[in-house]
């Protein structure tokens, strides 16, 4: 196994620069790309080494368990699969591969409204996995309404409402590659389920969205009552709007930038991470993607106060090299090298990572 | 429509490196080029990274109106055409091409003292479209007067004074092109109008400038006596000099080190923004240029007090790319990307943008 | 002797260059790499970057003395050589050429559990020079007493204890180049010496290590008993750790990240180097390893409370490019740029050097 | 004229390529070379850049006169020619071209106690232009104060301590490029004036120097004693040393680190001048080299305090590029650009510039 391991991708270095020989340029710039000039996109990566780890020695631990809960349910790490389109477009294995995958491991992953395949059938390769399922509201509400439905038929444990999605970004990486987020790539939920809007109408100098955009935050309240699952609300980056998720009864949310693919120049999750996890209060449980590359990051973001981290790129990075197996083998690469920092920290589980692991990096 | 799009200049990432294939090295020189070891140019475009933006989310907003006005008169978006020399070196398009483009777009432009064709020529293809007309004041000031009249007549709105220029910098990169802002390329304003001093006359350790450079704040009001134009100051980088300008009447100030071009070492207009519009005071509109690039650069500056932002260099790519229709492409890319980005924000026209929308970028 | 000093490496800024092409691609992945994305190993060299040194003119000062005592003991520098494994895979001269330039140099060395010679053997060749056993907690408490035991019998002055190692960090650079460090490498300190855990023991969530990694804090008061010579722990990073060690009787503190190459995000040495020494209180001698590489490297971390600074990586720089006369060419040289140091800041020795030398270089 | 000029480099940014291309690289080393791994060389120019200038418009002013006063003598402009050793190696025109250019060009020159000629034979060449004589202290105090008294004689009308040169710095590039200082070079002044120590002499850990190193501040009373001349001292770079010369009656003060040649780490001069100005008084000059390219580094020097700036190394690349005729050339774009940047900050003279012209980059 160490053989197969190594010869598709020695490392977490290595894991990108392999990906990116192993599908289409159009492929790579949609993995790729951000918005506007990719400011977003870097400044997420970058932010991280802002903090610094103070590692704790002769602590007496031996042994680390990874193994938390997220909303309740238990899984193996503190880290999930971001709700990602299109996966098939990266490898034939798409959603089957990585769905198998995070069964596999425990991790939970999110799949989304836009995935190759329907609901049902990612949730029959996931098993008895954790998963959520991930929703671009529709311009009819009762659209949105059933997909939550079969959602919760289907055995996906919460909704993830996407919020930072009105409109398509301006992404000139994929524009360059042909690559369109359009009609012409299938979507396995249904004929009547309907990607976000690519652009808004112009008319003279006034552009009109699409009926959804005018949701406010009522629909979180809307969401909860369509189905008997929780809502997490995906894209917040202020504590204002963190607050508001809150009282509209979020159970959960996700500090995001949409991997700095939406709005470019807002600024990296891990910046605004701390004053989200206070505004949410110690009830709300809160996440963040965006720029997790190493168990490093891991840490910092814990001990920044998020529950658990999702992870968007480096899935795509893994699955393109490796199909579903190379997922799974990614899935434990990183586990391997957050339980690694973690033993190396001195703290026994994720648990333990308070903000007494940071420091400044003062770089 | 969309394919000779994409045959001019794919995406805004790559309007700079197209347009670099379509003029000499000399013309190039003189489009990117700026003083001394050009600092400002290059910190005019990084300052805005200093920035994030906050997005807020579910706002309900389902339209954005670009529409703004600039004093008092209705433009089509908050951006305009800032002034430059030459255009006709460029393209053959020149004046007319972004002229007929501003016009087409309800875009406001400025037009110089050193363009390529007489105001008068300019004005007619500009049509009903939104003017500007910049002033280089001339030795004799009744040349300067004649020229202020003659942009009233013509259907100019204003008069741009510029300030920054009592004297050509030294700019290496169009001096190694031999590129000369001198007599050798005609000026389309008449045998009577000349550009600034090229330099100052040597004699001993001093230094001497023809009679305008001794001009002081009260021109503004001599200018005002004129015509019946508004009078805007451009070239200011100091509250101080801002207090002045609204003392003397100005109507608006423009933030602005000449795109990099004059004293090389001044600071990126965005980073001395915030206390001009303080300095000027609620009644007198501020505008900058230098470096905006994109959506996300737009909104910072409205949020911090741009009443409106000039793009000038961009506009020569787009020019030098393809000629005036290429003009054209340009401002509806750029529009796009603001709006989108204003509907990213959850703002629905440029005045709902404000200082809350921005946070310290932290990098 | 000029000419072949300058042969083997012109001068330090060479060092590192040309050593890169005297081993293999595996032994350089062993010698260069650090852990993780190298953060830490980058910061360490970054660091001293942000502070600036003062020099004091017209001193009278005519000589300089770089001799100093590390824990009593006369030195003729404050500088020592890093604890490093497996010194002959790099160069066959391997440790005993390092204990031989150290002993004619008059320098401190450290060797350690993983050396490719017995600590008898490097004893002999050490013969009167200072020297310091590092020690790797054994699985076998018994196999570490011995260890402690053998080292003050073969006249090693102190136990360095290495406390930043409950298990090898994910290290790409050498897993790349097929650099193990496992049992493949023989290890000279006897067939009951085993070197750290390469990894946890993976069960679902849980990771296991060996039993010494539930070590604590006593282990410095077992140590102490186990033989005459006082303990010194490396790996600190924490004031928290550092008054923890001096409470359980530790005689010196070595502020490491192990070169960047165990957690990777922990902060650069020279960064914590002051809350330790303060920490740590007057009574506790305080080095630091990490990022040295020239004279003035020396004199901040001095003036920042260190008593001597450990250098590891150019040792194996050295070595590979010639061998143990290399070593002791390198010591020569950074000797004679430390005095040279000195002699410009106007202190005649490591003792004068104080927080007055430094101020913050601003950058 | 103008094409000779442009023949022999094209702009100031183009001086230093041009330079390179005309020189051996032994002799490049020497000009170029910096100590250790040169951060302070680096750190010289980059300092610049932490300050932004604040131009004034519409001020009235339409003449700039560089002229100035330097110790009471008028000076054509407010920077001079640092000194340096060696002219010759650099060009055959050597210091009598430096001479005579500095002299046609009314500029202050330093020549050194290591110039190829002796002073007199330069002092003969400089005619009547103002000129200093560099003074690096002698082993015999006879043969310092015999220097001193000569160039009185020939007419220098201060003598510039240098106080940072107890012993040369290791400088790499010099040495693998086999440039030394030693004895090799022929020194104009006489063959009882010997170059500062090449190095100390090592016994053991202790570093010796030759009896010169032991003088401490009163050689500055004695100096004067030993002419009419004021003594200016170089190579101060904090307040305390700053105050003590002023104490023991120096006349100057030259901020400089010896343009990134002695210690390496020592402070950028920009960023320590403030602090040495306050701490000299409103009586004694101060001036400031290392890292002096643009006119705009020397309006921020003037803002911060410094009576006139040196220039060194752009002195050598123009004297490599054109000889004598190669430095006149470069005194004259470099005052050309001065009196412009000052026209365009809208100062009438270096007096007029103060601390009000600068703010923060803020980058």
């Amino acid at each position: 196994v160490a053989d197969e391991k190594s010869a598709e991708f020695p490392s977490l270095t290595d894991l990108e620069s392999v990906a990116a020989t192993r599908v289409s340029e159009r492929v790579w710039a949609y993995i790729q790309g951000g918005s506007g000039d990719e400011r977003t996109l870097r400044a997420n990566v970058e932010a991280f080494r802002r903090w610094a780890v103070r590692p704790r020695t002769l602590t007496g631990i031996s042994s680390v368990d990874l193994g938390t809960t997220i909303l309740g349910r238990p899984v193996s790490a503190p880290v999930f699969v971001s709700p990602m389109a299109y996966q098939a477009e990266v490898h034939p294995d798409g959603e089957l591969g990585v769905a198998r995958a995070a069964r596999d491991h425990g991790w939970l992953a999110a799949f989304g409204t836009l995935s190759s395949l329907s609901l049902e059938q990612i949730a029959k390769a996931s098993g008895l996995g954790p998963r959520w399922f991930q929703l671009y509201l529709q311009p009819d509400w009762e659209v949105s309404r059933r997909l939550a439905e079969r959602a919760e038929r289907a055995g996906f444990s919460a909704i993830v409402l996407t919020v930072d999605f009105p409109v398509l970004a301006i992404r000139d990486r994929q524009a360059r590659a042909g690559f369109a987020i359009d009609g012409s790539v299938p979507i396995g939920n249904g004929a009547d389920v309907v990607p976000p809007a690519r652009e808004a109408a112009r008319d003279g100098s006034t552009y009109r969205l699409r009926p959804e955009a005018e949701t406010t935050w009522e629909v979180v309240e809307r969401l909860k009552a369509a189905s008997h699952l929780p809502v997490v609300v995906k894209g917040i980056l202020t504590p204002e709007d963190a607050r508001t998720a809150v009282q509209h009864g979020a159970a959960g949310i996700v500090v995001s930038n949409h991997g700095g693919r939406q709005l470019d120049g807002t600024p990296a999750t891990i910046a605004v991470l701390p004053e989200i996890v206070e505004a949410a209060g110690p009830r709300t449980e809160v996440y963040l993607d965006g720029g997790v590359r190493r168990g490093t990051d891991i840490l910092i973001a814990l001990a920044l106060g998020a529950r658990a981290v999702g992870v968007g790129r480096p899935i795509l990075w893994a699955l393109a090299t490796g199909g579903g197996p190379g997922v799974g083998r990614y899935m434990e690469r990183l586990s391997d090298e957050l339980a690694t920092c973690l033993l190396l920290a001195g703290r026994a589980s994720p648990t333990e990572v308070n903000r007494s692991l940071l420091r400044a990096a003062g770089l």
